[in-house]
């Protein structure tokens, strides 16, 4: 009661504010127009328009005064870095509050990985919230590092920074009334909170099945024509522009004067070196304007309407009222950011962050592999052609090929002429001993091995390479490291990027991240290696997307959603 | 859970629906646009759209479907009416759901009112939530039936139909920080509710101070300017029509592509004859076109918008998910309805109601007058000039003049030549036998009196005329009636009509209510009276609205807040 007492007081003159914004010009999003108003604030709110006493008076004269940036669609895993680091590249760049899907680090860690998720944003200068990850594990196919039903989801549906449930992507669940599926749906909305989609393709009968469980946005649109099928039909539009699947061009022309309001930019899957080089949001805003939408309106998008989505009534604009976030910009066009404040605290100046930044919490290690030798990585040959996962250029969806590799002393080995190399998926969560085996084609490697602690969903360790003693090295180079991705040739590592928080993310700021990465990706190069195949390599262990990948229980044909022998029935390659 | 697995089944087609509204053409109020869209109903839900097995298949060809519409400010007491005969009028021309304000009936019965209002509404066949009110008394210049301090509020902030603080008309208590309006702010904030707004004409720091508390809607713009400077601070506008304050074709011109979402049409207090001649909302939305509105955004400021004032995501559109409110129009510019759909199931056929309608709890009486002789209304003259209650024609401000009425017996009595009637206020709440005495001018009686126990806002037995006697029989009319309207002549009753629900409504059908307002007006008229003043006086005792009041405790200055003798200062009339 004290607090809005005093607000009010400020608000009429009574008492000083604290903050005076003087002679700027704000973005409107109630009017969507300029309008050069003074801002007041007090107590971390903004609390009037016009000259008022204040403690602190700041000329932005000649500036364009926009409210904090939301993106409520954001997995934080998928840029490598931990929340503190995010807050340091996203918070100058105009973002002030997110709403992240903490969907891999649960699928490593469980519970444990979404309490530290959350302890280890409670203090950031930019404010995090949460979506319940609704797929834990993501399949059957593959050994996890957890199981998260919606009992276990129950016990955090009341924390105030959970926002709901997080993306249902199992749309087949849904749609034929899957029991725990259902249960995570009725546990959100029990306690009035809401629900993400995600529905790549559905459409007709199966999309109205899917919103008739009360599913109420989607950001998997890639065509205006899906997009519009969704809109019509109720859902909000989150218009994805991540760094592997890029909608935002495509989906422009969807916004108009009516629909507007239900639509939002997010980012989903953003890493490290795409934010650092074209940036976040802000990033989205200008292409927005760039191909000709308002200025306002673009900033609405990735303000206003997320907050309407999550049902905000105090983010999302400078209305009286509203909490403090407000992005000073330079030019408004290039949405150039000099000057941030946070719930009335200035964190940013001219581009710098100029507020204490918290420090991560320890996060345990959560390499747990069954020490094992050289040898279990060796197929041996039945004299058979084999299932070869075939890469496709730029994407994640992999054909089925069969091919005979090489046969050296009756084992089944790589061929750099016929562009195969081995792949392993070595279980790290339960040290079951589990290692999945098989080849892959196309991924350019000449010799050496890269291996990886982000494998999606399991995030077991991936290894490829073109020989034993690389591969063994790079997943025990790994392990060492308590999770991360390695370049090793021979026993060798010529490149490592340490991720050990969960094996996701680095605990070392952004800018060394980059310079890793960038490393690994030159050492990539040497090796003959087209550096994309870091993403590529990540996502041969995902069950869900076609036709073929492998897990640490083996080869699967993901059409038919069910592990398949390495050995083809066909007899020809 | 079984209820949404029943919902998804239906839409994926694996059991039949309840409901298919088929070839009708919907009012899609995301996309703005008209759509040839066959609609799904199962268990009260919207499904899905497109053809499917279902239990009753309605042919709507060449029909327009248009979600039900959503009034957010609406006084139930205002209509005269119990709220079931509310529902016969307004269900039928389309409104489906309705968020009132018991504030008259919780001046007269504090919590009981309240209660009673949600026992009364619980089993419609429209869906009536309720603002608590947040001005119980008024004033303390009065005696009212009931207090209703924050703590009080406190027991029924958690009711499901309970959506928040009601207008706070109070706004020198809120800018001011009065305690117990803090207080019930700080009741519904603390609550994740919402707070309406009630604020003719402030603007500048002392609005910005009114939106700092936390205020976010206003229904009583009444000037384009006021309207704009609202919406630009973060207010949602409610543009009101209601019987005597209508601002809707003044304020059509606030409309634009940016802010329509930030603006709902609402009906405020509409009386009887009004709703029955004209309509409710669907009145507002035919106006609205005739003014060159498009038809889908106007209807969408009766039902879209008015329900993401209220934070509901499942009503106001005719999305996948909604609760099956559907309103069949014959015609939409006319906006003409000839059926209607509650939560899936006909309530309107051809214009006329078919489900069942509840009737309505019993309502203790509440008049409670401390028996009183014809002497109590005498006025003893003291040779000065008194200060007269002025009407001015079609306001409810009255001017503060100074007279001399006739003199005789050493009594000040009415005086036809002068227009000027005595008045007076019962006080029928606590038996505590007050009788405020005064003066009135410009009702144009020329003989008898007229009574009512709609007094705002405490709602005494006021009564105006020209001889003691009609004003004693008036009075004591209508306590025996447990409340309502007379005019009575002498010992004569002329015309009652009864209102024994708190005095204020009625529990006959709307008809009969109609028939008796009409019967009502008409002796007025033969009395020489216009027929207005049947409003007009119900107004004379609200000391919140200039220049010159009448309570129970006697004249008030409303300029100074304030008790004044009736004898004037000024010895010169």
């Amino acid at each position: 009661m004290e607090d809005v007492s005093k607000r009010i007081n400020a608000a009429y003159g009574k008492i000083p504010c604290d903050l005076l914004l003087k002679g700027g010009t704000i973005i409107n999003v109630f009017t969507g127009a300029l309008e050069q108003v003074t801002i007041a604030v007090k107590d971390g709110r903004i609390v009037g328009y016009g000259d008022r006493k204040a403690k602190t008076v700041v000329d932005v004269s000649g500036k364009h005064l926009c409210p904090g940036l939301i993106d409520v669609h954001l997995h934080l895993e998928s840029t490598l870095l931990a929340p503190s680091e995010i807050t340091r590249l996203l918070l100058p760049r105009g973002t002030t509050t997110i709403v992240a899907d903490p969907h891999e680090i649960a699928n490593v860690s469980g519970f444990d990985g979404i309490q530290w998720m959350l302890e280890a944003t409670e203090k950031q200068p930019l404010n995090y919230f949460f979506w319940l990850p609704s797929c834990v594990p993501a399949t059957h196919l593959e050994t996890s590092g957890a199981i998260l039903t919606s009992d276990d989801l129950a016990t955090l549906i009341n924390h105030p920074r959970i926002v709901g449930m997080g993306e249902m992507m199992n749309v087949p669940g849904v749609v034929n009334g899957d029991r725990e599926s259902l249960a995570k749906i009725h546990l959100a909305d029990d306690h009035g909170k809401i629900i993400d989609g995600h529905a790549p393709q559905v459409s007709g009968s199966m999309l109205d099945a899917y919103l008739a469980a009360g599913i109420s946005a989607d950001h998997e649109c890639t065509s205006l024509s899906e997009a519009r099928e969704k809109l019509a039909k109720g859902m909000r539009i989150l218009i994805r522009e991540g760094s592997a699947a890029r909608n935002l061009q495509d989906l422009l022309p969807l916004i108009n004067d009516n629909n507007w309001q239900r639509i939002s930019f997010v980012l989903d899957d953003r890493h490290v070196d795409d934010l650092c080089e074209s940036g976040g949001l802000d990033n989205m805003i200008r292409t927005a304007i760039h191909y000709g939408i308002d200025p306002v309106r673009a900033i609405s998008l990735a303000s206003f309407t997320s907050a309407q989505r999550m049902g905000w009534r105090n983010r999302g604009h400078l209305g009286i009222g509203a909490i403090a976030d407000i992005v000073v910009l330079e030019d408004i066009e290039a949405f150039r950011v000099s000057d941030v404040w946070k719930t009335g605290v200035q964190v940013v100046a001219n581009g710098n962050i100029t507020c204490d930044m918290p420090g991560m919490p320890a996060f345990s290690n959560t390499m747990n592999v069954l020490p094992f030798t050289l040898e279990r990585f060796q197929i041996p040959d039945k004299g058979q052609p084999v299932k070869v996962i075939g890469l496709q250029s730029g994407q994640i969806i992999t054909k089925s090929l069969v091919m005979r590799p090489r046969v050296r002393h009756e084992l089944l080995v790589p061929d750099p002429v016929q562009d195969i190399a081995k792949i392993a998926v070595v279980e790290r969560h339960k040290a079951t001993g589990n290692i999945g085996l098989g080849f892959v084609r196309g991924m350019g490697l000449r010799k050496a091995a890269v291996a990886c602690s982000i494998a999606h969903d399991s995030h077991n360790i991936i290894v490829a390479g073109m020989d034993d003693v690389s591969m063994f090295t790079a997943v025990q180079t790994i392990i060492d490291a308590g999770g991360g991705i390695a370049v090793c040739d021979g026993e060798i590592v010529e490149s490592l990027l340490p991720l050990p928080i969960a094996g996701l993310m680095s605990d070392q700021p952004f800018e060394q991240v980059l310079a890793k990465l960038k490393e690994l990706k030159e050492a990539l190069g040497k090796l003959g290696a087209n550096p994309d195949i870091l993403m590529t390599i990540s996502f041969l262990a995902l069950p869900v997307i076609p036709e073929l990948k492998l897990t640490d229980k083996g080869i699967v044909d993901v059409n038919q959603f069910f592990h398949v022998p390495l050995e083809s029935e066909d007899k020809h390659a």
